[in-house]
């Protein structure tokens, strides 16, 4: 069952009538979201307080509404989405930390965060994003905006956030993937531009794992 | 499988010889573990180093050696302990946060930190903390120390720090549910006072769920 039946059904057997939900963004199996934003219709008279508890109640302790409030009629989640930020999260460590292993792709080699933000740099901007981009949903145009890219270290935490006005299949991961072959030494930062303008799937680095990437915040 | 078994299988795998491993204190199912101390004795000649990674990369994600000394012959990580600090972290909110619903009990009403120390002060010493204990292994004398039950907030967060030369089983979980309670206005402080004297387990309050418990340092 994925996050959106769950929460489907949690509407259903709470409001007694079938709802159906956008959601902003799509995750793949194993990605965090802490911001994703849902949107509905219903002729339920149950109050959005109501609501949130309700639905909660009715969730398991994996999916869990922060909020819920009401929207003009014609809001849609996904259609009204003017952009979106996503973090990953890097463990940048030789050993093991269990307790994060869930949320963090952990990489044993050191990695050079001016190096990573040198190479970052030529992402940002009006690209096609074709090389970055992983087979899997109908995409159509592979133009996207990326209108930032920042990275924080917090001891061996190291927390890329990409923003911009909306991502293809898998972009994050690729990015990031091929950011961290930047960090380490085996890819020097001008070769990301290459690969951007290559549009190309083959030329750039393997995707990281969808367990560091969360979606942080839909802007509307 | 147990930890200890996964660790022991490793190690047999790594090695070559069946090496049976001591572990500081046991941890329930869903408690966590950032400081367990294990030893164990091995003919192996493979350097620290190379059990570190060695064992590590036999692991699950779950489970990670931090580090790998060398120690004293006679050296065991039970019978050695001479203390131990647990950490119970709850998550002080009215919705979920799914990401740290494995690590964190989430308690909706507001809870009174100011109370919950003035109760927590009573507990301090030595006493016989068998209103706190559960059945469920053999403690023989119930008269523990506790040296320290420190409080933080940060945001939405609560850590409860439990130090002592040593926990009867369950011990820091029906502390923590009972203080919860204090927390809530449901007991008043005194009461964890009267709560101890009983030496009745059955006086104090519920124990608080596994998964926010994690045992952070063992002292030698």
């Amino acid at each position: 069952m994925t996050i959106q039946q769950a929460i489907e059904e949690a509407l259903a057997d709470l409001t007694g009538v079938e709802t159906a939900c956008v959601a902003a963004g799509r995750t793949d199996a194993g990605v965090h979201a802490r911001g994703q934003v849902v949107s509905f219709r219903t002729t339920s008279t149950i109050p959005p307080r109501g609501i949130l508890h309700g639905v909660n109640h009715r969730l398991p302790e994996a999916i869990g509404l922060l909020a819920v409030e009401e929207a003009s009629p014609d809001f849609h989640a996904q259609r009204d989405a003017l952009g979106k930020r996503y973090r990953y999260r890097i463990l940048n460590r030789d050993t093991p930390r269990p307790l994060d292993a869930r949320t963090t792709w952990r990489v044993a080699a050191p990695l050079d965060l001016d190096l990573m933000s040198r190479a970052a740099d030529h992402l940002i901007g009006i690209h096609d994003f074709t090389s970055f981009r992983n087979h899997g949903s109908v995409d159509g145009d592979r133009v996207r905006t990326v209108r930032r890219i920042g990275f924080t270290r917090d001891g061996e935490r190291i927390d890329i956030d990409v923003e911009g006005d909306g991502f293809l299949y898998r972009m994050v991961r690729n990015i990031t993937g091929t950011l961290v072959l930047v960090g380490r030494g085996a890819l020097p930062p001008p070769r990301v531009r290459e690969m951007l303008l290559a549009q190309d799937r083959r030329v750039a680095g393997p995707a990281a794992p969808a367990r560091g990437l969360c979606l942080m915040e839909v802007f509307y």
